[in-house]
This record gives C-alpha cells, structure tokens and sequence, in this order.
C-alpha cells in the first residue's frame, strides 16, 4: 500500500507509537478506555505521529524514544479533537462507524476527550521543552478558535475565501504544523529549519483539508467512512461551494443561497446542492487550491538533503493532492 | 459580609482579577464568549484565585502583576471543569440559574470549556514556570480521573469511604491544591513552605467538598442555588450516605440500596434516602470528617509569619467546616 511505502523510513517507530496507544489505554479498565480505545483503534491513519517521525528524520535526527512519545502526544491530542468537534457537529458516523458520541452520548465522550487532552499536556510537561509546549498549546487554542469561527460560519453562504482559510488553518493546519516544527525541534535544528518545516505542515495540512472537503462533495460514503454531503448536513460551508457561489451569476445561485440559509438542508437538498457545485466546477477548482498549498509545502524541504525520509514527504506532497481516502 | 473580611488581604488583586476576568471574554463578540460570561459572571466565589493570592501573601511576597494574572488562570481552570462536569452530569441548574449545557445544549459548552482550557494552558506557558505548568497539569489530569471514577461509582452503594475520598480529592481539592501551591511557587519560597501550602490547600478542598456534600442533603435549594439532593438525583453516593450505609445493620438499609441500584432516583426516593440520611447521623458525621480535614490544614499555616493573610487563610478554614453556601 502507498501508505507504507511513505511511512516506511519510520515505519518502526510508527509502529512502537501503535503499540504505546493500546498499551497505554487498554492499561485501565474503565469506560473511559473503552472509549478511547474504541476512538483510536478504529482506522486512524496516523498521519500526525507520522509527520512528526517524518520531520525529525529529515533534519537527519533519529528521534529514537523522545519522538515516539511525542508522536502518541500528536495522535491523542488529534483524538481528543475529533471525540469533541463530534460533540459540536452532532456527528453520527466516523470513519465509518458510529461515532463516540453517537454511541455513549456526550456526557462519555466529552470526559474521554478531556482525558485525552489533559494527559497528553502533562506528558508534554514531562518532558520539558517549552518550545514544543508553546507549539502545541498554540495549535490547541487555534483549533477551539477553529470550532468557533465554524460555529459562526454555519450555514452561512456569505463566508469568503479568507474566512474558510482561517477555519481549516485552525482546525486542521495547526495541529500538522505543530506536529512537523515539533519533529524540527526533537532534531534540534537551526531557526531556519524549525520554520521551514512549521510552514511546511500549515502548508500541508491546508492542502489536506481542502481534498478532504472536495472528498465530501464527490467521494462515495464507502471511501469516506461517513456520508457524503456530510459537511452540509452539518450547515459547513466549505470551498467547493464557496468557489461557485463566488462565480456563479445566474438566478440558481439565489436558490442554493436560500436552501442554505432557510429550514433545514435534508438529503434532498444535498443532492441539489452536490450537483450545483460539481456542475460549476468547484470540486475541480478546489483540488487545484490545494495543490497549490502542497506546492508551497514542497518548496520548504528544498534546502534539506535528499535522504528517504525527505523522499517520503514530497510523495506525501503529492499524494495529498490525489488521495482517495 | 464575611466573604469580604476573609478575603480582604488580596481585595485589590481579587477586583484586578474580576476586572480582568470581565474584559477577557467581552473583547470577542461570539457566542463562545456569551457563554464564558454567562458561567464567569453567574456569581462564583473565586475561592481558587483567592486562594491562590493569599497563598502568595502568607508567603510574605507582594505577588503582583503575575499573581493576578496566575489567579485568573486558576479560575478559568475551575469554570472549564464546572462547564463539562454539567454536560457530564446533564446537569440543568447551576448557581441558581439554568446550567450552560440546559441553556445552549452540549455542542456550544464542549466548546466554551475547551475554550477556557486551551487559552489557560497556553497563558502557563507563557508564564514559563516549569513547576507551575505541573501543578496545574496535574490538577487537570486528577479532576479528569476524578471524573472518570465518579462515573464508574454511579449509584452504587457499595463505594467505600476510601474510594469516595479519592474522588473528591482528584474533583475538588487537586485544583485549591494547585492553586496554594502556585501561590507559594510565586513568591518563591523554601521547598518546606511550598508543600506545606501544597497540602493545606488538599486538605481545605477534602474538607470543603465534604461540607458541600452534606449541604447537598441539609441545605435548602434558596441556598444552593440548585436542587437539594442533586447529588442522589445524579446518582452519585457521598459520604453522608456513605457513613449510614456502612453501620446500619438493620432491614431499612437494604431498602435504600435497592432504591439505589434498581430503576431511576426521583424525587420521592431522594426524600427518603435524605431522611434515612439525617436520622442516621451522616450529615453530622460529615461535618466532622470536614472539621477533621481542615483541622489537618490549619496546621500546616504554623511554619508561616503571623500575618493579615495569614489571619484570612485561618479565618477560611474555620468558616469552611461552618459554611451554608
């Protein structure tokens, strides 16, 4: 699979991170890991922790202990993520199953996530970098805020370009960005090299969520793992309809304006909403914005030297733009 | 007002806090912040940043700028946790008033407390005290737990008293410890005065949780500001039940467990749990158990100078084990 041929420089140390997240949660036997055992077992790719291996080894580091830590850091912080935004989107499937909030309720899931974020700052206390501390910290603060201008944003069609880069730099880039400037730092290189590789997954991670949210509007729900339209039937505005609304002049504009803003959007409207923007290109032009980003991700590992793991970050860069998944 | 006598060593930092706290959350204009407010504002007692403050005065140190700016760290850290423990508890009423969650449903509070949590953690780290940071993860880590064994205590009458105290410790006392023990790192005292405030405020929080727990089954809902026997209501066994629990022999005692385990406590049920409770003895018992804890945090203020603050920190520890709000 494509993915182990990318993970493969750090495929061992990916797969002690595996090992430390079961040990570490199946350790207790409460609800609590059951639940977060249920979150995390259930197909995440790991990229973050992967990112993470990825950046220290390209600073021709080899990591070893510290960075796996930080790498199961990285994933947990992720998860605590997703266990809440789940609660704040009322989402009833991830990752093709039901999702922790749909299955235990909130008063479960909002404590797993809780458990998961305050365990992950303490062993980022432990270890006692306050660089790595500052850039997590950072990345937790923006991704609330991310939940914020969303919840501002919802089901609002006069949300521009800028304000949607903002939501999905928040929200996704920042914890990418994190996860990279903090392999930077584990190899303890120069200033120039931490930002490169801080740009380097901002970069990245826009490109990433801008596939994810063309995904939404063309994938099937069998790729996805959740259903297709979903970002809609949360009230998310994302680029794909951004991009036609922006464009498009004629009347049927008004119309999908007002679907938006008026009752409730049901399948029904989904589906006219779908065909409108994949009509109007906006699948399209919102893959060639994220190549752009992933372009610009390129250009940061320009002045490191050409060893496998900087090979396994441009094939990321490029698979990023193409994925399926 | 007493409140007003015992606090009035830190009064001019405390209003520097509530100024700080208002101005804080008003400079957004969100309905995260709308909310933020409405819990900040629905009439805390502040006792964390109190603490906190007059920990550092006991100490001889004037605290200042960073104090304060330490004391509102401590309370948003305590709003957060209020925040999700309503959602986990589906708690409706807090402070006299609808809870968040009744009011804006689980969605919007997941959010406001993560909110409240992200920025403290990142307000630590640019604090850039190593030492604090910790108490404060701690702190975190141990309400979470205390959370989670809550959770797995759920109307069972066969928790022990050490188990109960165990989660008290980790829901309540960790953070006033945090919050001593901050106080004291502040003004940068020998590691003797440190662990001695460290401990005071552990044992001020047992005590003051114990006292809470017993004006759950003696207080009137004026008083509380929400119902009296919430605690059965959301299925947790305190002490007071506890301690009747455990030397009752006689038939009427595996009625209450029964009522405990079997179907949903009403409020009929609440009532005669309540009454078995008083005429058993376990609110007095209760008191006592608090008196005996706040005895053990008297002690610790021997080593400090005789003080205003001192006088205060005295002055809270005798008003804690009397207290009916």
């Amino acid at each position: 699979m494509l993915r182990e041929l990318v993970f493969a420089p750090v495929a061992k140390e990916l797969a002690e991170v595996e090992r430390r997240i079961q040990a570490r949660i199946s350790s207790r036997a409460d609800l609590i890991s059951e639940v977060t055992t249920y979150v995390l077992g259930s197909g995440g790719k790991r990229v973050r922790p992967a990112l993470l291996l990825l950046s220290t080894r390209v600073c021709e580091c080899e990591g070893g202990e510290r960075a796996v830590d930080l790498a199961v850091v990285a994933e947990f912080m992720h998860v605590a993520t997703l266990i809440h935004d789940d609660i704040i989107d009322n989402a009833q499937k991830r990752r093709g199953q039901p999702s922790a909030h749909a299955r235990w309720g909130p008063h479960v899931s909002v404590l797993a996530g809780d458990f998961l974020y305050s365990h992950s700052i303490l062993r980022l206390v432990s270890d006692g970098d306050f660089r790595i501390l500052k850039a997590f910290a950072d990345a937790t603060v923006a991704m609330t805020e991310g939940e914020i201008l969303e919840l501002k944003w919802h089901r609002n069609p006069d949300i521009l370009y800028e304000d949607y880069l903002m939501v999905i730099t928040c929200k996704t880039a920042a914890l990418f960005s994190a996860a990279c400037r903090t392999g930077a730092l584990i190899a303890g290189v120069d200033e120039t090299r931490v930002e490169a590789l801080t740009e380097f997954g901002l970069n990245l991670g826009i490109g990433f969520q801008l596939v994810d949210d063309a995904l939404d509007f063309a994938a099937s729900e069998e790729v996805l793992g959740k259903p297709v339209g979903n970002d809609l039937l949360e009230g998310k505005v994302t680029y794909p309809l951004i991009h036609v609304l922006h464009r498009d002049r004629s009347p049927k504009r008004d119309e999908i304006r007002r679907l938006l803003c008026d009752g409730q959007v049901g399948e029904a409207e989904v589906e006219t909403i779908r065909r409108y923007v994949t009509e109007g290109g906006g699948v399209d032009a919102t893959v060639e914005e994220a190549r752009r980003h992933v372009g610009k991700a390129r250009e940061q590992l320009v002045p490191f030297a050409d060893t496998a793991a900087r090979r396994s970050l441009e094939m990321l860069v490029d698979f990023i733009a193409e994925r399926k998944w």
